[in-house]
């Protein structure tokens, strides 16, 4: 059977809202090459570094302080604050990382690392749950006081997320232990009750950590207070705006203040937002919790207001690459196609924010329209914010660089034209290394009448006690995947394989027969399932161009290459210079190539391209330029700039 | 005779500098209904509306403050002194404006307005000549302690070009007094002898005004100190980080602070000097005096320093519009080959300022690639600056709008989609109020054996007592010029007629008889002149396209069109939106064509073009466009956003 995708209608129907639920890392195993290329990486090369990093003891690196403002907090150390507001966080994301690197891998020695750590951030957290070095150390009687700039909320939020990873990982309770207490306080200061503050996080993040707590301990009071933040937020008067107007309020970040509401998301109740504004990366984290917190009490009207927001984030807003947040002002969102190439922003952590969003938004309707943009986000975005030695981090992930102009030219300043080995505001890396070990929790989701293959991963994944799916792809090389089934799912149980946005034709066959199975929003469907059936689908992978809406101007005239998940780039290591002089045939014919410097596990184009000759060094001329044949070679662009700083170009010109 | 321009090389030659000097203004008469529109628009309405600006008079507008400052200062009202530091500087440019203006046309109410003005000034000077209302109303003690942020040397300077420029016109000498008395304190304040400061301006702008003081007066202690301001400029240690340090220092612009000694062009001396950097207005203003400076004095050095200086500003950072500071932070230039069209900044004020440093430049060397530059500047970025109606303006003059998309993004929101009545900082509409009067001034040089026309405007020039020439030309409609002999010009006299960059053809006659004139330096020289010779040159004007160096990363794949001086866009208003859906093609034909609210004075043109064809909302899809032809219709850039809010666009993708 060939089925022409393209051919397809998926549109959301009305129709209840599923149960799905991520499968615990603990029911996968990945033998996948590629992913355990990074797990492996991650595990045993960035979070050793990145103890490091957080330990000062990385020369060359920016300085963290953050063990050792957890020091200071404890008492152990004598000394001052030292780096942002959010400085904890980093602690916290790393021992999230952590935990769900040891769902996968037995790692005795970065346990006892996350171990001693554990430790030290229990003997700094207060007797009565609080837990912030920067107001530990210096400024307890500000604790709370400024909401909309301090992040207190914010790293409580990834220390409660570490605390779910860590124990579901290995079972210890200590860290655990430490987030209830630190919920508990948070539950009892925050509320429209006598004495309590009736605020919200300046930096979403503790919606989400708090339904998780809610899930893992079984208590509603947390999964209560998430609603009260969701709810509260963007309520009149505005919170924030109130409280700076306190008497006493000490202004962190005055950036904030000037971009008001729409930054923080707090212009108005989520109930009416259609559009997606403000910091990237609060955004996507505000809209993730709504997500799951609509699907848990199918409450329609908030679903309607996500999926408006996920809509407008993807159909509007989303870079070819999976970046989101085209302005550095404010690391935020800005109008409907504004997509520049050289001054976005596209934060890896936005990236990473809108894989979690797009699967909250999976688990309630599942779609394949969720799982295209987590793939589009990860393969591109996200596998681009890490170097290839695991060392060097990209937090700005721009599709097109000119170095000489971006350091000549300070609208650019936020773009790095090298990956960095850290950042004075260090979110990115270990939001990277939390994410990727966790690739199994955006691989499947299931029910106990369903399992969902959402990314292609080898390796296997267990739904019940009775069955078992194991999984053989070379994906991303290919879009191949046999499914086997391993035990005896039920008569009326589905395996969902989801069909990639990127292909033409799909074949589907069980123990070697082409059938023709279900299709239903974008998921090829089998059911009927037997001990030791073999579920092949193959979907054609070829390189195509990718065009955007004209309403994009800085897209206009120009295409991308995309093969596969992986959207290309041309680089000046493997073209030289001056890469906007190339245009692309739009009939080009690519074949696979080798480039100096990239990995085998990454497939590498070539395609016939024509470059304009101009013979003077005049700055402008009446004379038509020359043009010249030539090769073009392109790359993945999570790929780029592992070959020395140079010229990167996604929106190739092409000849009409 | 036909010549074929484009095969003439035109490079400077090791030869004595030239002893040119614009022709006065009172030797010069306009009949161009092209000029003597906007210099009547200037004399009958913008100074007289300016006035009213300046007076707080005109409700909508940003408050100016600055006729009120001085009232306070001069201790006839009382108050605080209100607006930027450089306030007084908006009433000298109307008072230069003024005197340009009254130097061609006889107007007694205005003469009587500026009369009250320098009355008003007379007062607000201080017993030791010292004027600068911001530090004469509250901050005396403050007086030349930050001369990196404070521009009073700058506002100083323009009030000597104001007192020169209305000495010229009128004859008076109220405002030239106060003038010399400033200029007198300045060269007793400001030099390297005991008791003095070894300082120069933030704001270059003193240093031509005191060449100019020191032509009227004869006086060259003024001349000196020009000198001394270039040459002192990039000494080490760095005079502004000294002042910085000391204590008591009072900073007003910390961005300034933070830009450091590029932005003022501190961070070398000029002989060192070999890119432009900084902020673009401050840049061209040094350039332009020490261009004079190295005539007067013949110093080969300094003048290797600026015509590098040219080269790199006109042949590496110049817009095709003839704007240039390539940067919103710090109004800066950038990188070469980086001229974004829709962040550029392209001051107003910039383009004046490179209209005058190229005028210095070819008054020693005349070659027509200065004129050329000139003409360009003028035509397109400076008369963009200012509405049909005389009474709106545009600061900063982008080759590409989007009204969603510069409203949306920040990184965009120095770019005004439509002109302003006024600005908080209101440089540039007193400065094109001062600039388009003074259009003889560009139009002709002259020294006792030669006289260069370098723009075509109808009207005469007087260059001896015995000799003058009356010019008669539509131009800018086409490129025919007719100039007529009257008087006897010495037997060698030679009468130079520049040939436009932009023409391909050039006929020249005289006495209707065919003749093969000198060519050199791009100009036309004619000689052996008599009474009642008529000398006419036909340049071809048909409309062409433009080309950028490859390395202009955003003109890739574009093109602009030009017909004769001016350079065209695409609005909103003629072809709809989304203008980066349409391709012109490289074979074009233009067709003149009328376009609704565009007046007769302005050749608007049609051409053949395609429109990406988009048939759905989805932000990317993997299928061609298709295309439907379209006719595009385009105006001079000069004209944009006088018909509405909408899109424009300079460089228009071209089919290949």
């Amino acid at each position: 059977m060939n089925i022409s995708v393209t051919m397809l209608k998926r549109l959301i129907k009305e129709k209840s809202m599923s149960t799905l639920n991520p499968v615990s890392q603990h029911d996968c195993r990945v033998t996948s090459s590629f992913w355990n290329h990074y797990i492996d990486l991650i595990g045993k090369k960035v979070l050793p570094y990145q103890w490091k990093l957080l330990n000062d003891e990385v020369p060359d690196a920016e300085p963290s302080g953050c063990i050792r403002n957890f020091r200071i907090a404890a008492g152990l150390e004598k000394g001052e604050f030292y780096g942002a507001v959010f400085q904890d966080s980093d602690l916290a994301k790393w021992l999230d990382a952590v935990g769900h690197y040891l769902a996968m891998h037995e790692d005795k020695e970065l346990e006892a690392l996350a171990d001693s750590a554990i430790e030290l951030v229990g003997k700094a957290q207060q007797s009565d749950g609080y837990l912030d070095t920067y107001f530990i150390i210096s400024n307890q009687d500000l604790r709370w006081k400024n909401l909309r700039d301090c992040h207190e909320l914010y790293c409580a939020g990834h220390f409660i997320e570490a605390a779910v990873s860590y124990f579901n990982a290995t079972g210890k309770r200590k860290l655990l232990d430490i987030a209830i207490r630190l919920a508990d306080l948070i539950c009892s200061v925050f509320g429209d009750g006598e004495g309590q503050i009736p605020g919200y996080p300046g930096h979403e993040e503790i919606e989400f950590a708090l339904i998780k707590l809610s899930e893992v301990t079984g208590n509603d009071k947390y999964l209560d207070q998430a609603w009260y933040f969701i709810l509260k937020r963007g309520s009149k008067p505005n919170y924030f705006e109130e409280e700076s107007r306190r008497p006493g309020f000490r202004e962190v970040f005055p950036e904030i203040g000037r971009l008001a509401g729409t930054y923080s998301q707090s212009h108005e109740q989520i109930y009416d937002q259609t559009e997606a504004v403000g910091h990237a990366v609060r955004a996507m984290y505000f809209y993730t919790a709504a997500a799951r917190l609509a699907g848990k009490n199918s409450d329609r009207e908030l679903m309607a207001a996500v999926e408006r927001l996920w809509e407008n984030t993807t159909g509007k807003k989303m870079y070819v690459t999976g970046g989101i947040g085209s302005t550095s002002i404010g690391e935020s969102f800005s109008s409907a196609y504004d997509l520049p190439n050289d001054s976005a922003y596209c934060e890896t952590c936005a990236s990473i924010g809108l894989m979690r969003f797009s699967e909250e938004m999976f688990l309630t309707h599942p779609d394949s329209r969720f799982g295209d943009v987590i793939e589009r986000a990860l393969y591109n975005t996200v596998l681009s914010g890490i170097s290839f030695d695991g060392e060097r981090f990209f937090y700005v992930n721009p599709l097109m660089t000119v170095p000489s102009i971006d350091k000549g030219n300070p609208i650019f300043s936020h773009v790095r034209t090298v990956r960095q080995r850290w950042f004075g505001v260090a979110c990115c890396p270990p939001n990277i290394a939390r994410t990727l070990p966790d690739i199994t929790t955006y691989a499947y989701a299931a029910d106990g009448k369903n399992l969902y293959i959402q990314l292609y991963v080898s390796g296997s994944v267990r739904v019940s006690d009775e069955a078992a799916f194991s999984v053989e792809t070379d994906y991303p090389s290919n879009g191949n995947i046999k499914v086997t089934v391993c035990g005896s799912p039920s008569w009326d149980f589905m395996l969902h394989v989801r069909i990639p946005s990127w292909c033409d034709f799909i074949k589907a066959t069980v123990n070697g027969n082409e059938i023709e199975p279900r299709i239903a929003d974008g998921y090829l469907s089998f059911t009927g399932l037997h001990d030791k059936d073999e579920i092949e689908v193959q979907s054609s992978m070829e390189p195509f161009l990718v065009f955007a809406n004209p309403r994009v101007a800085a897209d206009a005239g120009s295409a991308a290459v995309q093969y596969g998940p992986f959207v290309y780039c041309a680089e000046e290591a493997d073209n030289g210079p001056e890469l906007a002089a190339l245009s692309i045939r739009s009939d080009a014919a690519f074949s696979k190539a080798a480039a100096e410097g990239i990995p085998e596990r990454f497939t590498c184009l070539s395609a016939e391209a024509e470059k304009d000759i101009w013979d003077s060094d005049d700055l402008y001329s009446t004379h038509e330029y020359g043009k010249e044949k030539k090769e073009l070679k392109l790359v993945p662009y999570c790929t780029w700039n592992n070959r020395g700083e140079g010229e990167m170009r996604v929106w190739l010109r092409r000849m009409e």
